[in-house]
């Protein structure tokens, strides 16, 4: 099978279908400091992923309506040349874009590894989410809508899954702030407990930055800011390719 | 519906089946010091479910070694008639065994909530875990078999799903200690990440009791102990029913 990919590659290869290029693979088992030829493959093979933090019909009225609030304020060209302060981010898909000869390749497509937010295909029974980052005030928001997969408490949010969904905005947010970045520390504070299917706020901000590490804070509140979920500082470590492929 | 299920409920009280008794409902929205009458339903109705802490043919070699090191350590009868120091906790199941009025037993029956470390049932591809006690040391161990469907960075598992297994873990041990608790604190250092599919061990320690206070510590590590994951302390608060029903 793998002899087979890395023939089909060098075909590709021949038609001037694929680039080459030299590059480090993150997380791969190899001594640091090997470096690796990358085949990048046509993208017709690979049809565009789905966005996921784009609305669809499981979305509620309440997540419906924040998400409407912060794409008005998005980055766009008006009559009057100005653009609005927020972006929304695509959703974090895992692309197979990479591949080291036939064997690394083979391991990708075996590979059935997916997303921990978004491993249930299945609209609104897990996580249903989006972000949106505002530069100017290095701000990040997360509009959440918990789905009934996601218990703990009976008819409440599992105190993991809010963990889960902090750790990924925080982590969104450090590594739009500092470039790739690790979790270091999350100290969350659980003041109320998150009813299941509801809609709530997470609120991002840099604290300070001091040499390799981004201190984050992170409020998860009712979309109306007047309830508190949970409060949490969070650390990341900005990592470099030694670190990545340290292990 | 809700009509029907009550007058059905009514009929199995006539055939004696159903026993009643008066008791507090957690979490749902009932003014503090409600009291309900609850119903609960013949067993035969409901089968007997799955215990999701008992080995299945997605547990590898290490996952299966572990778990019987601790189940041969658990409390058994032996010819001296003593007993070993562990106990293993069946996996917790949200079962359909109150029931208040025919509205409520309505609403449980539509609810398709699931345990969040328990919602994907294809064995092997999320959390394989099982959780042990040892009532004289005050000590709880979670053997953790992490599936492809948990990543985080690429070819790790996320940083949420290791806290949300250490609120489980550390969650269910101050229950064991203290009875019905609630996570307040859990301040989690990420000190190295964990492969995808590997097997690992987290082990939680009573640090003390204060009140309502329950302090706990959790360490996540490789299963030989070498490898230190991550370091965690938890703090829970015992609840009451006035807290439960508070909302």
């Amino acid at each position: 099978m793998a002899r087979s990919i890395g023939r089909i590659c060098k075909g590709f290869q021949r038609l001037g279908l694929l680039s080459k290029q030299t590059q480090l693979i993150p997380f791969t088992r190899v001594p640091v400091g090997t470096v690796r030829t990358i085949v990048t493959l046509p993208s017709f093979l690979f049809p565009q992923p789905r966005d996921f933090s784009l609305p669809n019909p499981s979305w509620g009225s309440e997540m419906t309506r924040m998400y409407e609030h912060y794409e008005s304020q998005c980055e766009m060209e008006t009559e009057g040349g100005q653009k609005g302060p927020w972006r929304r981010l695509p959703s974090y898909n895992r692309l197979l874009k990479y591949a080291t000869g036939g064997v690394y390749l083979s391991k990708m497509i075996q590979s059935k590894a997916r997303l921990f937010t978004r491993n249930i295909r299945n609209p609104g029974a897990a996580f249903e989410y989006v972000l949106f980052v505002n530069k100017e005030e290095q701000k990040c928001v997360c509009i959440l809508q918990a789905g009934h997969l996601l218990e703990g408490p009976p008819g409440h949010v599992h105190g993991g899954a809010i963990a889960t969904m902090i750790d990924t905005v925080t982590g969104t947010h450090a590594t739009f702030l500092s470039g790739p970045v690790m979790t270091a520390n999350l100290n969350i504070n659980y003041r109320r407990p998150i009813p299941l299917g509801s809609t709530v706020l997470l609120e991002s901000c840099l604290e300070k930055k001091e040499g390799r590490k981004t201190f984050i804070t992170c409020r998860v509140t009712s979309t109306d800011g007047s309830k508190l979920h949970t409060e949490t500082s969070a650390l990341f470590l900005s990592i470099t390719a030694s670190h990545l492929l340290g292990g």
